[in-house]
């Protein structure tokens, strides 16, 4: 049994968005118990990550890493005609995840207790960023 | 058909331990000839990675490297509740994985020859982590 | 349904060779319309990437960042005996993936507009580098 839904998400500009609720909706309206949902990002400057849910300051945290690690604006680059977050945010895209792959049992995605799943929106601006989970396995 | 079982690995703090053997048994347990083994971690502050299996050195280098790009007691981080190490785990956690995509051929993991599956602790201190594998595929 | 085919690349050394071609052509001769398709490399000194397909810039800019990031020769390392761009090489590899998992819709790889699928050879001369295609899903 294969279940594909597209999800949608216009972000603020940089920083996470928690979409956990909307990838546990799909596994839950698909009907598979067991199985495997994998969530994949449609874009190169963005990225999904599975992230620790209690404390707020750990997203801020990741997103002050990576613009250390990954400034804008670095002379380095050639590709620079999209602006200098632009080819700083496929190098963090590259550091980290387009697809992530779950596991569906019981019902759900299961995640441990403290895991989310955000959205990382790594360019300034707001954009529209598509999603497409794809939930695989057995009633 | 779908099998999935946990594996609870007790680490005895930061550095890498081998779960080549529990994934492949896991695998060959399940009767599974052709498909995918998921391996997924329900933690974010420590890893899954897939690595070099021959000279010990390489994982060692691979934490000598993670230790000078993400240091503990980083004065960069606002969570600093938990520990020096907790932030710097949760950084090594989103710039690796959380879960592995492998693939099944012959009734095994499909791994070349010089590749191995390590749980990477990132936490200086021993923690219980649990790993949820989920094979999928034929008989 | 499960469809495995090998993809053989010979890599001109360090540097990224597109694959898109080859992935999709095996979701095409699958007959799989719907589904997961996961792209594993067997080898833990090159990765596979989603990268931004327009300019080819971006991935000179990525190779120029990982040069930097982590520079061949590091006297860090003390798996040396396999030459000075070995050990920068795993360390690439764990920082990427060496493995992706794609959806497969309307029988390709529901890929985003600007994403193209490559192998990034991290070693500095060429290799012979095996990619494992498992398609899986309903016809």
């Amino acid at each position: 049994m294969i279940v594909q839904r597209e999800i949608v998400v216009d972000t603020p500009g940089r920083g996470t968005t928690d979409v956990t609720r909307e990838i546990q909706r799909v596994v839950a309206e698909s009907g598979i118990t067991a199985g495997t949902c994998q969530v994949f990002l449609q874009h190169t400057s963005a990225s999904l990550m599975l992230c620790e849910n209690a404390d707020p300051d750990v997203r801020r945290d990741l997103d002050a890493f990576m613009a250390r690690l990954v400034p804008d604006g670095d002379s380095l680059y050639r590709h620079q005609s999209e602006g200098p977050d632009d080819m700083p945010a496929h190098v963090r895209s590259v550091l980290t995840h387009s697809s992530l792959s779950l596991p569906v049992n019981g019902g759900a995605c299961a995640l441990g207790t403290w895991q989310g799943v955000y959205l990382w929106e790594h360019r300034t601006r707001s954009h529209r960023r598509r999603l497409l989970v794809t939930v695989h396995g057995e009633l």
